[in-house]
């Protein structure tokens, strides 16, 4: 199989070359970006010798065209049009959008928080979502979801298919740097995040919003409202999310492990950690794995959940590769890795 | 006046000595520890040039007594056991127990939380909140609060104190790791906690929880639970804490605005930000500062408060000499900085 | 193939253990170890789920004995003792030894760094240095070399092989804290070291020493001494080291470029970078890699090296791997990576 | 005094604000910037809240003029023109360059690591170099020495001066992140630092070099060349720069030691630390100090000496500082921090 990636220099685009060329299936075709044009790859992604002396070319749907696959790994807005530009070529080609043009099914929402015309939606790439797997095999259409609500949706689905939790939500939430992207912004200098955490998009606007309440409330079949809080951390990489809902009334803390226990038992990339036990985003860095653990606060009457994962990997890439694996009717685990890269 | 510090080894004995030798009214007198007893300070604090050749003398009643102020940077437990032996020896030392032993009024919670007996409490060392600065002018003992609970409180109490928040909050806060202690541990080795942000006693077991409960309570002159979840991440110091609660119906972001700026527009080390800056912990490395920003989340209706201190200075020894001024009767901000060390 | 590890809670353990989870001729047999016997690999490697519920057995001879490949991953003066009762039990195991026990031919310099009976000296794994790849072609024994003179070596020895650098080298290298090992120590802290760059073990005294003088004297023919000097800086991972030798006379910085050109052409783990382009530890992050550039200081007239590896991977476990895979008839490459994980 | 600040939205000049609000006789006069002339301070510097609300004025000799001391924080080549047009406007006024534009005495080298026009030399602002404190006592203009040249020269001058030292210098410093500026650029952001040491400025091409040898010559008494290495790691401030030169035959350790400690034995902010104590950058991190150890490498017959400072602190602003309270007739010590911000 043949994938091509556009956005191939950003860090995004690095991820999916990363894990692709550790997969048994796929060989790597047409490499494209925007300003980078033109330059070696190894100019921009020197963690990868191997394709270090291919060019870039210009993100073009005649370029894409004629791939088994194509990553879109763009900013919002952009997916939208070369996709629409690589429906008219025609082919069988499986289109998958690392970004937000296809996640939102409310023209609404996808007004309120990007605004511009509203696309559509594709399959939604979280195959852990009761369904959502077999919706995945065959599709030619992939959704990635964006990074934070992998964390929140992979931490609080169980709770929520179960009826353990009320809708009223509060999320706060870690992310390393790399989630903020590669083009060089003052409050992104190492000087400024290095030995600091601060708070962003705080207050109900975030875009991520929209997409987990749409997310959890498809799964516990009422509305279901998000107080998201994101903050950047110091770290390159990773997602921490702390998750809480109001529990059920005369919910036990053994109930709702065995929930999740349930929820999650053939997962293959979500690990419900043992008891007493806590995620870091060390666990997972660099894995397509999220390492989650929950529990009932019975003092304040909520669940927590905490989840961990790199965003890059099963936030971004991994996550992409894991549809991809589905629609593609491969093993879905197949040439992602298990095994995080720590201390 | 002399100062002693009890516990000066560490990281809060460390910070109080950095800040008492830019106070124009005080001089070090005894410096105490524990295991470290005999050994030079140089060996300890090599950020302090002008004590490194001091001796650091054992942690006893007789070496403490006869200073004007004694500060107590100790593992709970033992500061009530030290201080009841320095009232034996008479005297008018002001005592400061920077660990928790005085703290908690309600000797349940106590138990409940720390174990063993309940010291009782002292006049809380945190002026801001409503009344407290004149509990503290003149007090011969002063508990220092928890470096969570200082940032929690501050943000929050302008909204209780007008009735702006209800009862049910949920708080989620990042610290550095000097919060974490001196004390070599494996999971705070720098391999583990560079590149890596974790959770930690979550569920509401955190031992800070009943103190934000204690504080906000009185403020709201109701019952407030609070969901707290503490998480590790990458940085020596620092606070970062996202505070929520369910609005007042009606509420406005103006309202709401006003109301902070209200009840912080005399206070000379909590500064609430321009609006639409949010707080990073680096605004406030090394000084006596809060950074404070909130909003009000229309979309989940909840007031978000995001608070950063210095754990290490606002957060404990900076906090505790600005309650030592008062109780002295100095002006409230000498010899504390309240510009921040950065980038 | 069945591999043994001793010392698998520890980090080097943890990168043998990633590394060989993917390597497609290793299964994992026994995991021993010292203090940690008894507990569950998951307790000491969360970043490796597959092997969470293996237990961790006592470090004996019989435990190990019995495998294809033991790889020794224990601190000085063990890995010997464990080698002699393995060799005892007989059995054509290919035995690895991670630790310094055999990579020292001169006893004196054995009893000067580090004392105690010298254990003679094994297959040195560095394939890349001239001639050694073919000692290691069905070697039974291998020693690892230090992370340090990994780096060293591979950095200079294309000068000295050509003869255009002098033997009076100066090394200042930087290391990421998980060379220091999971025993936890005060100035290990993540407190500590964050935001720090320090040095240590300054003045000829550091045990990697004269393991650089005797790889660089083998290839120059002639004595080499090597100033080292070790720095840790705030990162988990990675080596980078500048290496500068006196510049042959007449030496311009086209020919040195040839010579490296020349030397490092068909070595797949190995990449001398661009014109231009400088190391950076990131490039080479949880990759079997090493990325080197060369320049001639013209005004200092010295040769000036600099390289950029991972500690534990190149530096330890995946150069062990490396040469494991030489001694069994392997392909080289096999089951190690290429790409670095980055950002 | 007053003092005006041109550079004022960067990091040299936020540290000059943040020594100068501590400093008992200035008050702060004009801010001054280019780019973001127009803007609150408190945008660019939300660390200094006393001066959040005071408004950036453009760069220009005019607004500069009738302060007591002016500094430039100005990218070279700038400085030069302004200090011309005040000199232009008269006055007495004491001008102080934290730029390179008058460092260096030699035109060539100015040509060659600078090019264009070469504006001469101001006293230098190293009061520690042997008869440099008189030459500052009075003078009105200071150039402040770049901060690698700041350690390099004070790590090693003791042994120049005692002639225990041969020319042939090897340097290999780290620099924290702030040493590059506040211009975002993709290498420098957090994503691509964090985690990561790499090298730049390779091979005596970095433009510091020619004022280190400028400086060591001239206490040498004699011509020394300089192999000057930097590298970038992942910290926000600090330099640690490990600096090795030939040792003079029949030197001894206790000889050595001897030197430095009567070089240094009244310097106020250079510290030689206790034998067996080796410098970490956060020994003096926001101090206007230097941490210095020295020994002798007797295997490879050279003096190793390494030291610690803050390049913001000792490195520019507060060294800037120390040479106007000279120049100013003002105890040379004042106000200027001598404990460092730790952990």
């Amino acid at each position: 199989m043949r994938a091509a990636i556009a956005g191939a220099s950003g860090y995004a685009g690095g991820e999916l070359l990363r894990l692709l060329l550790g997969h048994p299936e796929f060989e790597i075709g047409a490499l494209t970006a925007a300003s980078s044009a033109g330059d070696r790859l190894g100019a921009h992604q020197p963690h990868l010798p191997q394709l270090a002396g291919r060019v870039i070319e210009e993100t073009t749907a005649a370029t894409l065209a004629g791939h088994d696959v194509v990553f879109l790994a763009l900013p919002h807005g952009h997916s939208a049009a070369v996709a629409a530009r690589l429906a008219e070529l025609g082919g069988d080609t499986v289109v998958v959008d690392c970004g937000a043009d296809h996640r939102l099914a409310d023209p609404a929402a996808w007004q309120e928080f990007y605004g511009g015309e509203h696309a559509g939606t594709w399959p939604y790439g979280l195959p852990e979502l009761p369904g959502q797997r077999e919706r995945l095999r065959g599709a030619r259409r992939v959704a990635v979801p964006g990074c934070y609500p992998t964390s929140v949706l992979l931490a609080l689905f169980p709770a929520f298919a179960a009826g353990l939790a009320g809708p009223d939500v509060v999320v706060v939430a870690a992310s390393g740097t790399s989630g903020a992207g590669k083009a060089p912004k003052a409050h992104l200098l190492g000087s400024e995040v290095m030995g600091s955490v601060s708070a962003y998009g705080v207050g109900g606007v975030h875009r991520h919003t929209p997409e987990m309440e749409q997310g959890l409330s498809a799964v516990a079949g009422t509305p279901v409202r998000v107080s998201f809080t994101p903050t950047l951390a110091p770290m390159s990489r990773g997602i921490l999310a702390t998750c809480t809902a109001p529990a059920a009334p005369g919910l036990t803390r053994e109930a709702l492990r065995t929930a999740y226990e349930v929820a999650l038992k053939d997962e293959p990339f979500v690990r419900l950690l043992p008891d007493g036990l806590w995620p870091a985003t060390s666990m997972t860095y660099g894995a397509n794995t999220a390492a989650l653990q929950v529990t009932l606060d019975e003092r304040a009457g909520r669940v927590i959940a905490v989840i961990a994962i790199d965003n890059l990997t099963k936030g971004t890439a991994g996550g992409a590769i894991q549809s991809v694996n589905l629609a593609l009717g491969l093993p879905e685990e197949l040439g992602l890795p298990l095994t995080g890269v720590a201390p």
